[in-house]
């Protein structure tokens, strides 16, 4: 969904076993070998590096994005009509033959939908196990609490970022709304991925982020009906709204429900099947079932995951399940995380370009209300007990690849001009990389009862 | 490789992040995800009333892909210019929106690349795994035995098919060459996964298989060579073909070698590093390296596969590697074996065809020289051990994909008629799946003391 694919329609080159389709089959697999060997090996050491000097790993595997992605050696994740490195055509032409138009169509094609297939299956299955670890009576008791800092999370960046777009920047109502609203996200794959490195995702904060993260994604789906409502139509679909919100809390509630009512009588019924992996080939069933279901409500597709892990927790499969992912989002959750830097365009930050300065202006602002806002939020906690409210706040900054969602609809709108966009993703960038020393700096110093792992 | 994908080179549709980029997105997830639920479904449910007849779980998958694939209701694996099934393209069309003509599309351009890419990744894993469970000092061992059997299991099918062909058949030399040649095929992934499911992999007889199916793939691409050579050229360039075996027999005893010197201080080195999933995530590194020079050379990609496992073998990490693989190879490996069946075209049967009646004819001649080739090699084991030799024979039957690769060539240099060609793809749908029920019950009968796995 989130990671758009290159697509292609046009008639169908090799023929099956022929000659030529075995030739670009070794093109294939000796280009997209040679795509996530980059992306494991930058991954291991960046993310060495990173622990070394004592960041969380999940920034090096971001940086690691930066160096073999867009914004260096343009090895994966090439944009639309981006083109390959000549060396990597090189080293591929070397070990397959091949002419070199042929081998780059492939590494714009198929290597991207595969690359970002992986991405996919990375994150889904590391939401899943986050879903099936999380601790469902907790999550339900912080329900409240994460509610009331969902809303004062999505309100606060919004009204704050309406305003000065509008007033300080003299922007137009629809760019201001979508520049609102993308300061509403949270991306709850690299919130809850550092909280697991770290050990504190099952800490009453982690649970409290986890929870208004997921509520998160159902507030940013109904304003983002709005913003595309408001700039395509001019109107907004009160209707429609409610009918999101409507069906995103039904989904969520679903989920709860059915893992008292649904969970275990499935797991048993797998247990009874002779093959030793219907249990895993089943849960990974359901997930899929899951993620279409949350996709087609409008939801993101890791929170029907997400919701998948939540209903196949607490049974007495859970635990050979959660081990039966770490391999899964060992290897495909890397992916991930060095798509999300590879994809990203660094060249926005050039000065040379008025559009960028203008940008770079707006940006600071958006960031200052992006971080703020979320800080402020953590305060607006419903309740007594001692909670960390800063640690909660600094959970909910990073926006990862859903507040590049919102810019690319709004670009796609038209409603967004050169510079608001390239503020927007700029926003993204320093809150998504700002967030893991944030937290990690939070997390060590408010807990030192902690036991942090390493 | 094997698996040749549909492969896209037309200029690109979607641009990232956009409306039109996203509603591709979310058509290829939807695609993809009915695909695959398609797949374990049927997998599950076929593969269960298989071991409930009491027959091999992997046979029930091969049914599967009948069913689901080109033979069956059309949903996966469709072969050049194959129509996805109408009622797929409303399915997917009720969930994600998209006109008719996209969805089909996207089912024989992307989808059939990422299904076929799992299967790619489904027996490289199950073969690294097979080579981290080799016991390599057996192996050794055994490995004259191994190449007497490799060797007869070559000579005896191509020798019998070639004559017969010529004589009883009045095919010319060429045609007659392909035949024998596909003969000597072994398909290592059917044949160990079959074994492995058995709990008889580790046995002296699975050891002798496992090295004699390794061993034909060396032999088989030098036949191949030779067959194409004289098919295309007229000539056959001995020092090609003696390149082709050195250079595969160095691979082999380098991998060997590689698992002294090497394997336990890149073990180590993976150790130091503090990632906990570094050493799963080097050794995919290493099993990518592996594969691709395995593919340089002319090997299978999975023999690459295979050799990774030989060399990390016998070290601290191959216990931990081992498991970490398991769910890999469920998820994976069952999409390969599901999609070898769905690929398969059993229209080659329909006797109202005069093609299929002719080939009819001549795949019975060729299955049963297959079959008994096969079983004959098993009595030229190279021993005085008491060992069992119909056993071995039988593990060497199944063709499986290899043995469409020597068809789909044939096609491909012009060599081959309709009928030889749909008689080839005869013999190895009659091997492949006359090998799991024969192979269990040749190691339950003969093996009455050994604990065989349910």
């Amino acid at each position: 969904m989130i990671l758009s694919p290159l697509m292609s329609t046009s008639t169908l080159l090799a023929s099956t076993g022929g000659a030529e389709g075995e030739a670009a089959a070794k093109i294939l697999a000796v280009a997209v070998t040679l795509a996530t060997v980059a992306i494991f090996v930058s991954a291991q050491i960046l993310g060495e590096i990173a622990v070394r000097i004592g960041l969380p790993a999940v920034l090096g595997e971001l940086i690691a994005g930066f160096i073999i992605g867009v914004s260096g050696v343009h090895l994966v994740m090439l944009g639309n009509g981006g083109q390959v490195a000549d060396w990597a055509v090189m080293v591929v032409q070397l070990i397959s033959g091949g002419d070199s138009a042929t081998i780059r169509d492939i590494f714009a094609g198929p290597v991207r939908i595969l690359i970002d297939d992986y991405a996919q299956i990375g994150v889904g299955v590391l939401l899943f196990k986050i879903g099936l670890e999380a601790d469902l009576k907790e999550l339900i008791k912080v329900g409240p609490q994460a509610a009331s800092v969902a809303v004062a999370g999505v309100v606060l960046p919004f009204v704050a970022g309406f305003w000065g777009l509008t007033l300080l920047f003299q922007l137009g109502t629809i760019p201001a709304i979508f520049g609102g609203a993308a300061l509403t996200a949270t991306s709850i794959g690299i919130t809850s991925r550092i909280m697991q490195d770290m050990g504190v995702l099952n800490t009453k904060e982690g649970q409290i982020i986890l929870g208004a993260a997921v509520l998160d994604d159902i507030l940013g789906i109904a304003i983002l009906a709005v913003a595309v409502g408001i700039a395509e139509y001019g109107t907004v679909e009160i209707a429609n709204v409610l009918g999101i919100i409507v069906s995103a809390t039904l989904f969520v509630l679903g989920a709860i429900a059915l893992n008292q009512v649904f969970g275990p009588r499935y797991i048993n019924f797998l247990d009874k099947l002779n093959n030793p992996y219907s249990i895993l080939v089943g849960a990974i069933v359901f997930l899929f079932l899951m993620a279409t279901v949350a996709q087609t409500i409008g939801l993101e597709a890791i929170l029907g995951c997400f919701a998948a892990g939540i209903v196949l927790g607490d049974t007495k499969a859970t635990h050979a399940l959660e081990q039966a992912c770490e391999p899964l989002v060992a290897l495909f959750a890397t992916i991930f995380f060095v798509s999300i830097g590879a994809k990203t365009d660094l060249s926005v930050l050039n000065l040379a370009n008025p559009e960028s300065r203008d940008g770079l202006v707006i940006a600071l602002f958006l960031t200052v209300v992006a971080i703020a806002g979320k800080l402020a939020a953590g305060y607006f906690v419903f309740t007594r007990d001692r909670v960390d409210r800063l640690a909660i706040g600094t959970g909910m900054i990073p926006r990862g690849e859903v507040g590049l969602v919102f810019a690319g609809l709004g670009a796609a709108t038209g409603a967004l001009s050169g510079s608001v966009n390239v503020a927007i993703v700029l926003m993204v960038i320093a809150t998504t990389f700002v967030a893991p020393p944030l937290l990690r700096w939070v997390f060590t110093n408010q807990h030192k009862q902690l036991e942090i792992a390493p």
